[in-house]
Order: structure tokens, then sequence, then C-alpha cells
């Protein structure tokens, strides 16, 4: 059978462009012993994947090798096997990348309950939510009654980050990159305030959501909101950082702020990926799950249509164009 | 009996001037019980002082209140007393102040034994030994075989955090602000190297300091070993930021490197200061006790002679001019 897949070829400039990748159609093989075959139906694009083209041998993860499918989690079905552990029409997450098919041996891949659409999974039980309670909960030690600011919060990460929080009792405050995208954090996710980062008035509107300072700060963005919390950290604050979607397309990354104020309020600002903490994903997705099932967190999907409409959506993330966490339908 | 104090009268401006100080002479009063009266001998001049001096109420430790003797640490011997826990003859150190004698009821003072230096005490067993093994083995987890960069290696802090680290076995690089200073640290203190951050190839003398790259940063002084030194972070690389002298006397504290580094290494930045942890002071005294009968740490002291000396004096620490633990001898 024959298939649709995507490969990189070029790494990434400041940009990301369609000819850094090449569209190439290939044949399903045999399968062997313990192998199975995949149909993938729903594939996450997320922010991280720039990180994953360029050439930095030195980040949290190796980069995706010139000529080789590009990475990225999804969901399939299986459709073929030759693995018991994996019967036909048992559905699995895990890193599939950016084809219709793939073949596996089940490594790295988890078995899905039937009862969970495939959105909910790349959006709560995946990337996004793991990502979002280990930070919050794990490393910025969140506690009830804190008050939590976290940027990028219409985000995938972020949307989850200020929803843990509200199921775990802090006062949460996000900031976004549209007034839509604000009532939405607040009418719908229950955020306790948010704001547009674009505002003339940012820091008289940071400073009125957080009356009492900021314990906690869940850095996914960099840019002018960074230096307004640093600003406002509370003695023993801590600053979790996820990301900096702001600096991702720029070959002059904004500097940050002065450390004088680490010692004055004794600040932790702590940098962390998900790679080094997959030991801890049954746990999490235990907890995602609670969540979930007792409706304290909602999601919402923006979904391309078909394995080629990543490569220009794929830019959606960086300009600040979709509503909810993107994939591709296939 | 007639004695001087120096009371700090104004807040600092960007220097610290003689303008905002006051000698008063004052009279010792008539003992009441539990009291002691101390004849102070040594008193020590630190960096983090301009941070008491100034208005800031949320730092780590309230600021000296104008019209107040002007706070400090120092070794004082007791007098007179009414207190049988502080028999006259005893030696103390603790907080008493820019005064040649204060009374006390002992309240943060500790006693100390006969056969050690006041110098030992002020260089070692106080605030800037405290804080070197707080920073350099709580908060920064210093392990062997790593590689330590601290800056401000010649000052009170820096000597004995390297010092410390070399005993503990790191792998130990310094800079400082001469060629003096330098060599002192390699050839008296035992440092690995030591580089002088206002050679003009400090970013390659960095480079080949460190060819594994660091582990540990142990910050004192901002300026642009802080923007080298993060560049050249290994994975879970922590940096504990204990002081900033660099930019203590300016209003245009210098930017801090963009956070995107954070992530790429999963690092650990770390403000702390002492206040936050004087439960943990008689275990560390023990711990520098030992390395200072086992000859592993050594201290140069910088003498000032008498009281007043101080008020010109403070700002060697400013300008570097200081060779040693800055103290006045009383």
């Amino acid at each position: 059978m024959q298939y649709t897949a995507i490969k990189l070829i070029k790494r990434p400039g400041l940009q990301i462009t369609p000819d850094i990748f090449e569209t190439v159609t290939l044949a399903t093989p045999e399968l062997e012993d313990q192998q199975m075959l995949l149909k993938q139906t729903h594939m996450s694009l997320d922010p991280a994947m720039k990180g994953w083209m360029s050439e930095d041998r030195n980040s949290y993860i190796p980069p995706v090798e010139l000529g080789e499918v590009m990475r990225s989690s999804g969901v399939a079905e299986v459709i073929e096997s030759k693995n018991e552990q994996f019967p036909v029409g048992c559905r699995v997450v895990g890193m599939i990348g950016w084809t219709e098919y793939a073949v596996s041996t089940g490594q790295g891949l988890q078995i899905l309950p039937p009862d969970v659409p495939a959105e909910a999974v790349l959006c709560v039980l995946s990337l996004p939510g793991l990502t979002a309670y280990q930070g919050l909960m794990e490393i910025g030690k969140a506690a009830a009654g804190e008050t939590l600011v976290v940027s990028g919060a219409a985000g995938s990460v972020g949307a989850m980050v200020g929803q843990i929080a509200k199921a775990e009792g802090l006062h949460v405050v996000g900031t976004a990159g549209s007034d839509e995208k604000c009532r939405w954090l607040v009418e719908e996710l229950g955020f306790d305030s948010a704001i547009n980062y674009k505002s003339d008035d940012l820091y008289k509107q940071l400073a009125e959501a957080t009356p009492d300072g900021v314990d906690l700060y869940f850095e996914n963005t960099g840019g002018p909101v960074q230096h307004i919390v640093y600003g406002r950290m509370n003695a023993h604050g801590r600053i979790v950082v996820c990301g900096m979607i702001a600096d991702y397309n720029t070959d002059k990354p904004s500097p940050g702020p002065n450390w004088i104020n680490m010692i004055r309020r004794r600040l932790t600002i702590q940098g962390f990926a998900m790679p080094d903490h997959w030991d801890n994903v049954p746990a999490m997705t235990e907890k995602l799950s609670a969540y979930l099932m007792g409706g304290q967190i909602k999601y919402r999907a923006h979904k391309l249509d078909g394995l080629e409409s990543a490569i220009e959506g794929i830019n959606l993330l960086f300009t600040g164009g979709n509503t909810g966490k993107l994939m591709v339908e296939l």
C-alpha cells in the first residue's frame, strides 16, 4: 500500500519555509515478527518542533536528522499486527512522525482506552498536559492559595497549566495575544483574569491582576510579560521556563532581566523539558485523566486537514494564529 | 565610659558617600540583669551593606533605619557581664554594628573558642564562609568531578567558595579583577585556573579553562563573565546567585541573558541570602572549622584601622581595591 510522508531535508532559517520539507510516497513493507502497521488519525503540531528541526546537538533531545521523516506525536490505529500486545483495532499514542502510516514494534507507544477522543489525547494526555503538570506541580511546586501567572495561556501548554492550577486552588492570571483568547480563558476555562499582552497598559493590568505579587510564573513566551512579572515576584518565588516562543523566530534573542532580584527575593528559575521526565508519565497520566473525567479540564482543538497541511500550518504557532491546540486530522 | 559609633542618617545614592553617616559619641549605660558590655575588636565590611542601607523593604532583610547605628558583623570581647552564659573575657561573633562598644543580652551571638584568630572568624567562620558553604553545597549541590566557575573569586565569599570546592574535589576556575589577584588564587589558594575579567580575550580564556563546559556557576559579580559562562553551561547545570557587585553602584542594571538556554540545557538559577538559612549555621560552622583545621582553607584579611576608617573604606569593595576580606581593626 502506498502512503505519503514528509521528510526534513534542510535546517530552518528564522522562519519555517516549505522548502525545508520533501513530500514522499512510500510503500508499506511486509511486517516482521513483533511489528504492526499504524494508520495515524491525528498528528500534533507543537512549538518545540522548531527546536527539533535545528542543528543544536546540545539541546534536550537530538535534532531530527536530514532525510528523516519529521518528528511528531500523534494518535494512530493498529490496522495490521504481528504483535499480540497491540491487536488490530486498538489505538495508540506516541511519537509517530509526519506520515500517514508507520511500522512500529510498539516501543514508546501507549495503548489508549476506547472512550477517550483523539483530541483529548493530544490536548490533555500527551505532551501539552504532561508538560503542564510536570512544570507546574513538580518543578514549580504550586501550592493552593498562591498566585500564578502563565504566559502564552491560550497555547496548548498554557491552557492546561491554568486549568490544573485552578483545580489545585491557585489564583490564576494568564496572558495571551488577543481579546478573544482572553475571553475564552476567563469565560470557558475559569481563569481569574486574562490579559492581552499587546495592551498599552500591560504593566498596570498585570499589577492590578496580581495585588499580592506573584509566587509562580510559568513562562511560555518571553517578551514584555517576562520582565514585568519578574519584577513582581514575591520572596521565594519560582519561575518555570517551558517555552520562549517570542524568541524562536529571531536571530537576536531579547535580553533577560538583571539578576539582582534573584537575590533580593531569593527566586528560583528553572528550565525543563519533558524528555528528562518520562519516568513520571504514568503517574501524571493518571492525574490528568482524573481532571479530565472530573470536568476540571476543557480543551479546544484547532484542526488542519490532511498531512500536507502541516507544512504551512505549523507557522500558525509562531504567529499566534491558532485557536486551540494545533493538530492535523488525517 | 564614652565611645564612638556611626549612625546611618541618609539613604545612599549610586555611591556610598561620607554624608550619609554621622559619627556620634555615646556613653555606656549601667548594665541591667542578663546584659553585658562588648568591646568590638574586629568589624567586618561586606558588599551586602549597600543593600542594607537602601530603602528596599522587600529585600531579604529589613533596611537599617535612619538614625540607627549601621549594621555589621564583628568579633568582640566581653568586658563587663551580668549574664553568666557570657563571662568577662570570652569572645563572641555576631551582628554588633559600627560601634566601639555595645550592650547585648547575647541574642544572636556565638561564643568563640579561644584559639581561633579574629581574622579567621571574620574570613571563614562568619558571613563569607557560611555564605560560600550554603551556596556551593546546599543550593548548588556541588559534586566531586564537576567544573565550577566562581566570579569575584578573590572576594571574601569567592575565595571561600573556590577553596571549599577544591576540598570537595571539583575543578575550580575563578575570575577576578587583577593579575595579582589571579596569581594569589592559583598559587596560594590552589584554584585550577584564574582569569582576569578585564582581559581582551575573556571569552577565549574562559573557554580554554572549561574544556568540559561548566556544571556550576557561583555568581558574585554580574558583568561579562555572567553571559559567557551562561553560554557554556552543561545540561542540568546550576547557577547560584549570591552577589551582583558590578550592578550595585549603577542605576542602570545590566540585562541578564536570554532564557532560551534555560530550556535547552535545563538549567536552574537560584538566588539566596543567608538570613533564610540561620538554622543551618551550627552544622556549617562545624564543616568550616574542619576545613580550617585541616589546612584546606587559607584567608587574607585587608585591615583598616579604627572605626571611622569604615566610612571611606567600604568603597574599596566596589572599586575592587581591597586585597582580601575587608575589615576594620578597632
